[in-house]
């Protein structure tokens, strides 16, 4: 199933995206994709819903924004450096364990939105990513049972202010938090459609130029290990959102450095998550 | 008004501490101290509406757990080494801009949980903090109106795990935001309530031995400061949290460190914010 929202920032409401390229109003289950939704069954209870309900639920206007496919989360962790040749693009040494890092929840955006590059900002960067959704609490969890506690895979574009992040004083967050930092969808593919995550094909074109294209199977650590390891250090609620680090090919790797400037377009895929599109504008 | 929050974790009601000492029960105003609350001017309305319920409030029983005085915000941004003698002590510079990062908002509970070890901890810390509650959306705030963004105050003890924090690969938050991590209260004193944030006086024990003793009037950047600063990188929410820094004192400045041990009894205060306490237990 992939599960989408729609409507104006702040105000969306749960929709579902058929394998015919419809989508579907199903506000009339469920009120939002949140952590009561994931936390009892809610995607497991929304299909066997649909099963009888499907033909009753309202047509989403192709008019409609789309927003995040799920409501803000209690966090938004990210994992640093996990591709190798990214690592390196970075100038970074290959981590013996996963870096982590926070996203403030407030840089959530839908898939479409505009990117709004903050004031001040000169080195506003792209980062393809695969994100994972948290589908039960999850703390001091097993590899080996890792994946259970996995409700869903989205896209993220990971979008990092590096004079921000890099050149202040002290921890990434102030650039990696700014708003509009984390456009999430199109849709949450609940798990069963995603049959290997750790191998995945993604790609990201800066004005349709193509300059991420990698796989998950890169990866230095693969999602369940990322699961697993992060439970160790603090308890992941149903709806959290784990980004699982960029490949090679972003604008601070390029020589001399690329970053992105008003009017750019970003478009970004992953394997069986679709395309989302961001413009990129000045700060008002 | 001193605003309280008592029951179950998880299952917190809305309280107010009276100035002689009795705590009522105001779940009949307002269902919790949330982003609702502090963006829609509650805790105005809520002092208009006390003028003419106080009397019909039914009585907190003193047995009743107190929980962290608000609801889960979406973040809690801190201020790294904000008093110059704590970051001397922590074997790092005095910084020329405020150093952020964020705790995990699931490392919150209340002003007298037990403060869990996580598995593997061997160097879990006390900081007493000054924490900041905002009051309304804050984005790109100038330095004379930061205060016209907060709600109020409230006594934080940023437990940090020294080992995940510094020793692991990577960025401070896995050894910020471990469960029971971050204690808030036991009240949130209104601003009206505290004359001067950047003048009081704070202390810490542990087995009543006084470590931590200071003033707020040796911050590095003063909470004005720090308000204005943080919304230059993302928006702050009504009732996000920000704490401020702690001052000399904590385990890691000993020669040889210091760190908790189970059954050891935290004590911390800030003036006007009320005394919390918290015991060590090993994670079982």
């Amino acid at each position: 199933m992939k599960i989408i929202r729609f409507g104006a920032l702040g105000k969306e409401k749960p929709g579902v995206l058929l394998d015919n390229g419809e989508k579907i109003d199903v506000s009339a289950f469920v009120t939002d994709y949140d952590e009561d939704f994931f936390g009892n069954e809610g995607i497991e209870k929304l299909g066997n819903w649909l099963k009888k309900n499907k033909s009753n639920c309202p047509e989403i206007s192709k008019k409609e924004r789309l927003g995040s496919p799920l409501a803000r989360p209690s966090k938004l962790v990210c994992v640093g450096l996990n591709y190798a040749k990214h690592a390196k693009e970075a100038g970074m040494q290959i981590p013996n364990e996963p870096v982590l890092f926070f996203k403030s929840t407030t840089a959530i955006c839908g898939p479409y939105d505009d990117v709004i590059m903050p004031k001040n900002s000169e080195k506003t960067d792209w980062e393809v990513e695969l994100a994972i959704v948290i589908g039960k609490k999850a703390s001091y969890v097993d590899l080996e049972n890792a994946e259970d506690y996995i409700a869903g895979y989205v896209l993220h574009n990971d979008i990092s202010e590096r004079a921000f992040q890099i050149e202040k004083e002290g921890q990434w967050c102030k650039g990696k938090g700014c708003d509009t930092f984390a456009p999430l969808g199109p849709f949450i593919a609940t798990k069963d459609e995603i049959k290997n995550p750790n191998n995945l094909e993604l790609w990201l074109e800066v004005n349709g130029e193509r300059l991420q294209h990698s796989s998950t199977s890169d990866f230095i650590f693969n999602v369940q290990e990322v699961v697993s390891y992060i439970s160790q250090f603090m308890t992941l609620l149903p709806g959290d959102v784990i980004s699982t680090g960029t490949p090679f090919g972003v604008g601070l790797g390029f020589n001399p450095p690329k970053y992105l400037k008003p009017n750019d377009v970003m478009e970004l895929s992953i394997e069986g998550l679709g395309i989302s599109r961001q413009y990129v504008r000045a700060y008002k």
